[in-house]
């Protein structure tokens, strides 16, 4: 049910045409309220999308009414047309479902650089607004899927309360935000800063902290709506909690379901002396081509991984590294350690840990290998 | 004949049998005067190897009189045994050639993190020693190549002078400076001062330009000797021009031969506002994964150009980034511009131009798509 398994939301996905597969291409969330509160992480990315640009201002208030959100088209790099056609959608949904343009959301997905076919994304809003349904979270969290093999949501329930997610994303995973659209719903009380402190923290922690291909994406959005349809108002710290724990799991989804992967890469920094240490050092190793391509041919290639901790600036003295894969310390002290031979990498789970011993701190990054099916996937996507 | 076209030099070439294919991996080059001038610069990678260490204290007094190179092993991440025996290398060379231990240059490539069999390395010295002759310019250039499908090598003459070089590499080419090993040599009459500015100058434009797949190694090293046989002093700036020359070939020449490589792009930076902002959004673009699959795929997707520049902290207004390549003006105003379909990437070379609007700045990055022998070949490279 996803987002709509916190109570006042309705949800519709309809094939609109837009894909050339004829999958569902269309979704509508609405909140029937009785509050709009809202709040909204995008894309760091400077060459934002329209949609991006626009759903900014809508959320700057605090309110959000609806989301309209689609796939097969980025709407990004479309200039002024592409603007306006992301106000257009805005005011037609608006008028179908009464209410502001101004609180509707827009989100957009696929490829870059091509306009939205607008009459057709219009009629599957026409088709959308109608289909909105208190069962209807699985339809439209299908309805965002571009490359994703599986619908991704999620949902955390605390006593009498719900916090509810859907995303899309299985390539250009990268922080800030992999290219990924995210709506989360919870029926709680809850204003807006209350909603944004919580969602900035929990995306910290878990969207940041994914990287498929250190590719980052124009479109990213994660958008936190609460209805107060339970009445219930909850300890800032227990809301938060949830809704890391919903951001937590979809993150791993599309890790799990990143373009081509063949392993799931965990990698743990350990005793640096700041946590931006030990994220420099992890995404420096997740984004190494070398060593992720050794993790696809099951190759415990460490060397591969001191290499690129050696590349960053963090505070560890290079004599000093150890790095662990699946259970065996195959380098210590920047030197060969335990057979590597011992290392298991014929599972889909791989765990890496490089301590640094330079400190206290620790920090993850979640990443993939890079196989032949990626370099398929993205060779292939725009033809 | 690379190293050995200048006078005073001669170089070889043997199989030791570091390498399971059985190709040549121990290479000489010795410098028979009447000067032994010499310059280096090295990885920057704080994971440096032994082979690294060593060398960069034998280039600091301007003084190296020969170099022992091997392929097969990296020497890297060895710890203490490692630089035990890249000295024993060096001692072991002094002795057969009769020069100071201390003015041997070694070079190591290969797997990181495994000792290199000494028995077979110095047999192989003991080999190459008596094989030294001045036409042994090739068979040292080839006895350093590892995943290379082809020996490098480059000569440039002056009026009397020459100088000539080789390198090796084909991975983990990346700033600062590539998984290459590379000797320059020359007879003309310059102080290790001068050396050391005009390959500094050489290496900052070429062999720092060039980025196969981000990756930096742990052992990169850039050597130029100078033996002032001709006699002949040239003017620094000619000399420098001529270095540059060596660098600029051989540089083109390792992108040419990367791994798995379909196409060589090249990626200008135009209208920038600094020679950095050039230099960092030249390097986002190629190291964007999903931008080097798509012109694997023939594909111009200028929109994963786009997406790259705006990760960058370059100066520039996204609403006017312009995109060429290959002659079409693919992104007008970060908006869709001629038809991308007027793209022919059927051919190996890419050009790619990013007008950022911001200055009067320019400069350009060469690198390499992201293909499925990629793939293959660095995961299976250990195994």
């Amino acid at each position: 049910m996803s987002v709509t398994a916190a109570k006042g939301f309705r949800a519709s996905g309809v094939t609109a045409g837009l894909k050339p597969s004829g999958r569902p291409d269309v979704a509508l969330v609405i909140n029937d309220g009785p509050n709009r509160d809202a709040a909204a992480v995008f894309t760091s990315n400077r060459v934002e999308a329209a949609p991006v640009t626009w759903s900014r201002q809508v959320v700057s208030d605090g309110r959000v009414d609806a989301v309209v959100l689609n796939s097969g088209g980025a709407n990004a790099c479309t200039g002024a047309q592409g603007f306006a056609d992301t106000h257009r959608t805005a005011e037609h949904v608006g008028e179908r479902l009464q209410v502001s343009a101004g609180d509707v959301a827009v989100c957009s997905t696929g490829l870059i650089g091509e306009l939205l076919p607008m009459d057709t994304l219009l009629a599957g809003v026409d088709a959308a607004a109608p289909a909105l349904s208190a069962d209807g979270g699985h339809a439209a969290a299908e309805a965002i899927m571009t490359t994703d093999t599986v619908a991704k949501e999620c949902v955390v329930t605390g006593e009498g309360w719900t916090v509810g997610g859907m995303a899309k994303g299985a390539g250009m995973l990268a922080p800030s935000l992999a290219t990924m659209l995210v709506v989360i719903t919870t029926d709680v009380v809850a204003d807006a800063a209350t909603l944004h402190e919580v969602l900035a923290e929990a995306t910290s922690t878990t969207f940041d902290r994914i990287d498929s291909d250190g590719c980052q994406s124009t479109n990213d959005t994660v958008l936190l709506l609460s209805s107060g349809a339970s009445g219930v108002q909850v300890d800032r710290r227990e809301l938060a909690t949830a809704v890391t724990g919903v951001c937590a799991d979809l993150a791993r989804r599309l890790i799990g379901d990143a373009e081509g992967a063949a392993h799931d890469i965990e990698i743990e920094i350990r005793s640096a002396a700041t946590v931006d240490d030990a994220l420099e050092v992890a995404r420096a190793i997740a984004r190494n081509n070398l060593f992720k391509c050794a993790v696809f041919g099951n190759d415990p290639n460490w060397g591969r991984v001191v290499a690129a901790v050696g590349t960053t600036s963090a505070a560890f003295e290079p004599s000093q590294l150890d790095v662990t894969i699946n259970g065996v310390q195959v380098c210590r002290g920047c030197g060969v350690g335990d057979d590597r031979s011992g290392v298991d990498l014929s599972v889909r789970d791989v765990h890496v840990i490089v301590d640094l011993h330079a400190g206290a701190q620790t920090a993850t990054v979640w990443t993939n290998d890079l196989t032949h099916d990626y370099v398929h996937e993205n060779s292939a996507y725009s033809t």
